[in-house]
C-alpha cells in the first residue's frame, strides 16, 4: 500500500470514526444500556471499507464533504446491524468479531436484536433529517436506494439465500446471485448515493454515463470483495482475521473456493479487479482512491 | 360498535389487506421461503389499529387514498416485525400469535430474524418510492418521524427499557416513558403520516395547531391503547386474546395494573380517552371516524 493511500485511509477511518461518535446516540441517553450496546457494536472496528468507498466516490464527484460523512454513516449502520444480527446463535453464533466479544456475548442476545434493529432505523433517519442534496426528489432515490439494497431484494435477502444453500451445491451464477445481494448491494449503494451526494451547481456533477459506469464498478467491486473474503476465511487463522476463520467450510457453506478451488478463485478476483479499473478509466485521476481501494480490496491480507 | 363504524373498520381493513397483498414481495420471487414467511407475519391478522387510525386521520385531512395506503402499509410493517422480533426466544418467547404459530415456530428462528430486518427495510422503501406529498421535503419529515419512531427513542428504546424494568418496581413516569416509547410513537406517527400526505392544493389542509392537537390525540390513544392492553392481558384467557394471555405478571414485568391495580388502571384508561376526545372537538364531524376508533380501543374486550 503506497505510503499516500495509507495515510488517506487512516485520515477517513479517522473522519469516520469521528462522525459515527457524534450521530451515535450517547450512551448516557434513555435508554442507556441500548445506546451503550448500539456504540460497542458500531466504534472501533473494522476496515470500514464501505465509507472509505463512499468517500472515495465523493471525491470523485465533487460532493460535499458533510453530506458525503452522512451517506457514509448510514451505510456502516446497516452493515454493523447487519454483523450483530449475522452473529447471534440462531445465524452464525459467533462470539468473536473484530477481536472483541460479539455484541450477544458482551451485553445478551435480546439487547442485541434490538440493537440491530435500531441500527438500521438510525440508518434511515440520518438520511431523510439532514439535507444530501438540493433537491429533495434526489434524497428520496437515495433512500429508496438504501432501503433496497437492505431488504430482501438486498442485504438480507443474500443472507437468506445463505441459510438454505447451506449443505447444498449452489452453481457459479447462484452463488454470485446470492453475493450480489449479501455484500454487492450494498457496496454499490455506498458508492451510488456518495456520487449523488453531488450538489446539482457544481461542474463536476456526474452524468448518467457516468453514474452507470460507477455502478458497474461497485458491482465488480463487491463480488471481488466477496470473493477474496473467501479465500482468507479457508487461509487465514482466527488471530489475523479477527473472527473465527473457517467458519464456512466447518459450516458446509458453498464459497468461491468450495468450487473454483483456491487459485480458481484467485484469479476470479484478479478478473474482476481488472474488469473494476477498465470502468473507471474515462475519469483519470479523479477516480485515483477508487482505484487504490479496489487494490486494496482484492490485495488485502485480512 | 354502531353498524355504520363496524362497516368502515371492515372495508377499511379488508383496502389494507388489499395493498399490504400488493405491496408485500410476492411468494414466487427469490428468497422465496423468505418472502414466503415475510407475508405469513404480516397477512391475514390482526386488529390493525394503526392502519385504521391512518385511515382515518387521513379522512380527516382529505389525504389522497393512494398515499395514506402506503403509509399505513408501512406502519404495520415496522409493527408487524416489531413482533416477530418480541415473539422470538431470546425476547418473549412466544409460540402463539393472531391465533398462528409464532414466525420463529412455523419457519425457524434465523428466518424470523431476516423477516423483521427485511420489513424494517420495506417500510422505509415504500415511504421513499412512492409521492407522499406533493413537497418532497415534507416526504423526508415523515420518512424521519417513522424513523425515529421505531428506533432507539421510539419503538426498540421501548422494548429495551421494559427488558431491564422486569422485577424491578417502575414509577408511574417510567412506566408512561416506557410505554410512549413502545406503543405511543408508533401510533402518533400512524396518525401525523398520514395528516401530512394532505396535499399543498387541498383546502381541507391542517394548520400547525390542527397538527398539534392531532399529534396530541395520538399520543393519548396510544398511551389508552396500552392500559387497556395491561387490563386486557391480565382479564383475559388465550383464546378471546389469540396470544398467550397473562405473560406480564409471569414474567413479573410492571403494567398499569400492576402499578394501580385493575380498577385504577381502568380509570386511567377513562381519562385518557375523554382528554383524547377532547382534542379532536374542533374538527367536528370530519374527526368522526378518530372519535370513534378511540371509543373502540378503549372499550374493546380483545
Amino acid at each position: 500500500m503506497r505510503a499516500d493511500f495509507q495515510s488517506w485511509v487512516a485520515r477517513n477511518q479517522a473522519r469516520l470514526e469521528g462522525v459515527l461518535n457524534e450521530l451515535l446516540p450517547r450512551a448516557d441517553v434513555v435508554p442507556q444500556r441500548l445506546h451503550e450496546a448500539m456504540r460497542y457494536a458500531v466504534l472501533d472496528g473494522g476496515k470500514r471499507v464501505r465509507p472509505l468507498l463512499a468517500f472515495a466516490a465523493g471525491e470523485l464527484a465533487g460532493a460535499d464533504v458533510e453530506r458525503v460523512n452522512k451517506v457514509a454513516v448510514a451505510v456502516e449502520l446497516i452493515h454493523a446491524y447487519s454483523l450483530v444480527h449475522d452473529d447471534m446463535p440462531c445465524m452464525d453464533n459467533d462470539v468473536l468479531r473484530r477481536g472483541k466479544p460479539t455484541c450477544h456475548v458482551q451485553y445478551d442476545e435480546a439487547t442485541a436484536l434490538l440493537v440491530g434493529d435500531s441500527l438500521q432505523s438510525l440508518a434511515f433517519q440520518l438520511l431523510a433529517e439532514h439535507r444530501l442534496n438540493d433537491d429533495a426528489a434526489i434524497q428520496l432515490e437515495m433512500i429508496k436506494l438504501l432501503a433496497m439494497a437492505s431488504g430482501s431484494r438486498g442485504m438480507a435477502g443474500g443472507q437468506a439465500i445463505d441459510l438454505v444453500s447451506i449443505g447444498t451445491a449452489l452453481t457459479l451464477p447462484e452463488l454470485e446471485l446470492m453475493h450480489i445481494y449479501k455484500t454487492g448491494a450494498l457496496i454499490r449503494s455506498a458508492i451510488l448515493m456518495a456520487a449523488q451526494c453531488g450538489s446539482d451547481n457544481h461542474d463536476n456533477r456526474l452524468d448518467a454515463i457516468q453514474i452507470g459506469r460507477l455502478d458497474h464498478f461497485g458491482k465488480l467491486v463487491g463480488l471481488a470483495f466477496q470473493v477474496v473474503d473467501d479465500v482468507l476465511d479457508c487461509q487465514a487463522d482466527t488471530a489475523t482475521l479477527g473472527k473465527t476463520a473457517g467458519k464456512d467450510a466447518d459450516n458446509d457453506k458453498p464459497t468461491y473456493v468450495s468450487l473454483l478451488g483456491i487459485q480458481g478463485a484467485q484469479s476470479m478476483a484478479q478478473q474482476l479487479h481488472r474488469e473494476a479499473l477498465e470502468s473507471l478509466e474515462e475519469f483519470g485521476d479523479a477516480a485515483r482512491r477508487l482505484r487504490e481501494l479496489a487494490d486494496f480490496i482484492v490485495l488485502r491480507k485480512f
